[in-house]
């Protein structure tokens, strides 16, 4: 139901993390209520709403109940099981995106069978459940290989490189979660094509950006990415509209590309604002999280136009001397009079995603020096 | 006392209007804790806040306690008695704008008298007890003459235009606050310089804007002012900057100005973000209202550089039929891609100051075109 006071629709999301808390602000433009499911009073995105909702994803009725409140209901993460979801959609609530697009981010294995099935380059890839299996794999496409988790996977967890069969015993012996192999795709750099959609199918493409990552963590994003073709740019966006399309997303997808001499592969997808799109805050007419509500709400959307000839996002890790480092820091960094910083809100705690920096402009080797020292420092090192 | 969780500083606003709401959002990337002391729990800034505090701003008893969980107060408006403000800050409280300033903005008259006294250009003025006094000015300076009430007078309110000495009895005989006249100036437009100043004394300068008023309320704002030559902009921000100093202002300070034939005149002074500033959320790199924060903590100023040509604001006032209207109106005019939509959350009622739409871009008087069909539209014109 629409807010009492404004008429206006209210929007509901699952999860109180930072994509949460970053959508806050842009519903605050659009006058929009925007309510979260949080985990606890405290997370990320509960510290800067009114009238959170403390509850667990993982129970029906809490999420029953909190969509009882909202006319639209989306994500902040993918562990909703989709069998709740299944049946709120069932019940009339508006959920985006839906249960026909979820299984594809929640279960890598339906995601890579689906991508095949639409002809998407996608490296070569193959469950397994021995060793043999991984060791045939192995024999054709060569070792060493990269096993990842089917489910459950983030931020570089879940993802092991496999050199020999002896490391395939090691992980196999002790796996508990379904598991596929992959070959180590021979790529130049990562790139990541973010796109949005409605529900009546109306979609818009940001430039295709460049994601650097370090022990398996995005560190950096440099929108648009370095001399990229133009063919192939414009070959990553149309493949992620057309995935957006097949599948039916409602709201952000974000398509990671391998950049290979053959042209891009998809690696993964997120149906949500996603790491790779928080330079649009900054950057971008329209950010992420104003175009992720536009689209839930089947709003029209708005311009993905860069507004800089380079922006460049730096992701902020915890430091080891917890949150009164960061916060001691946090004025030095600011000297910089050109440098957008976005705090979480979250305990420091050493090797935590915290928070972002932002910085445009036009030289992007000063921009990324500037803003990786930013960073750094927040982090604990010398500026 | 830093916020609990992580460390960062708590910054407490008095009023919980759009300006307290468009904090919020500048809070949320600092990371800063953002708390507002609101009438009610609907303003348009609880509506958008953790644990705001409803309270009377009036009552020295719910400021202390509103104070106690801060580390910085600010405003939201002029309005909170200086005498309590004093009290507060006696006892330690770091309050910004500080009690040598806010006199001025809050009484009109001593704003004249000190900008005066420091050589500022002003309009020629008077206080005024009596009719003979009104005439006295006319009789020197010409009818029709402004009266403003020296304190209290908002988007128009407390501005009377005597034409004649009938007028100025009509008025007199019903005041029930002080007065003071004013030449009317010939005047070709309205400026404004919005600047910024930290208690260590830095200060920033935005570039100087155009404010187009319509019954006494500011419609629209082009940013920078139109074909304003070099020196009197620069002229109109080393007077903002001086007077900033001067009057040891800390946050923001915007100077509403006349561009008459010898120069700028003086017109209005505020301490705190300012509708000539809403522009800064998409036209410069550093928004007013991150910018308050920034000065109130003491912090770093970031860059007031504008990142387009030009930023056209609109202001969006309610229409006549209400909440549902504009609800139904807001995805028409998102149409427009470029647009930014800023609402506030308030209840709509006929021609009150609901929201703001901003557009960058190149042509001015393509933006300025798509700007006002915008806000009228939301108002409930035809698009």
């Amino acid at each position: 139901m629409p807010n009492l006071h404004t008429a206006l629709p209210v929007v509901g999301m699952v999860g109180g993390g930072q994509l949460a808390r970053m959508t806050q602000q842009a519903a605050i433009a659009l006058g929009v209520e925007f309510k979260v499911l949080a985990d606890s009073a405290i997370d990320s995105a509960a510290l800067v709403t009114a009238n959170t909702a403390v509850g667990d994803y993982r129970d029906f009725d809490d999420l029953a109940a909190f969509a009882a409140s909202c006319d639209v209901v989306t994500f902040d993460h993918e562990h909703v099981p989709l069998a709740h979801i299944e049946k709120l959609a069932s019940s009339g609530v508006l959920v985006y995106p839906g249960t026909h697009a979820l299984p594809y981010v929640q279960d890598k294995i339906q995601m890579r069978e689906r991508l095949e099935a639409l002809g998407a380059p996608i490296p070569r890839w193959r469950p397994v459940e021995t060793v043999e299996q991984v060791n045939d794999f192995a024999a054709t496409h060569g070792w060493p290989v990269i096993a990842k988790a089917a489910s459950g996977g983030y931020d570089g967890k879940g993802v092991w490189l496999l050199n020999t069969s002896d490391d395939a015993s090691s992980l196999l012996a002790h796996r508990e979660f379904r598991l596929f192999v992959e070959e180590n795709v021979a790529f130049t750099r990562e790139l990541a094509a973010l796109v949005a959609r409605t529900p009546s199918g109306k979609s818009v493409a940001w430039p295709v950006v460049e994601t650097v990552q370090r022990d398996g963590i995005c560190v950096e994003v440099i929108a648009p990415a370095l001399a990229l073709d133009d063919a192939k740019a414009k070959a990553a966006q149309q493949l992620a509209l057309r995935i957006a399309d097949e599948l039916d997303v409602v709201g952000l997808l974000a398509v990671e590309l391998f950049d290979a001499a053959a042209g891009v592969l998809v690696n993964e997808l997120a149906m949500r604002p996603h790491n790779s799109g928080h330079w649009t805050i900054n950057g971008s007419v329209t950010s992420q999280f104003e175009q992720h509500l536009r689209a839930v709400l089947d709003w029209p959307l708005g311009d993905t136009a860069a507004t800089a000839p380079v922006t460049v996002m730096a992701n902020v890790l915890g430091g080891d001397d917890g949150n009164q480092g960061l916060a001691n820091r946090l004025p030095e960094v600011l000297v910089d009079p050109d440098l957008h910083v976005h705090l979480y809100g979250k305990a420091v705690r050493p090797g935590r995603k915290i928070g972002h920096v932002n910085i445009c402009g036009d030289d992007v080797e000063s921009l990324r020096a500037r803003a990786g020292r930013a960073a750094d420092r927040l982090r604990g090192g010398q500026l």
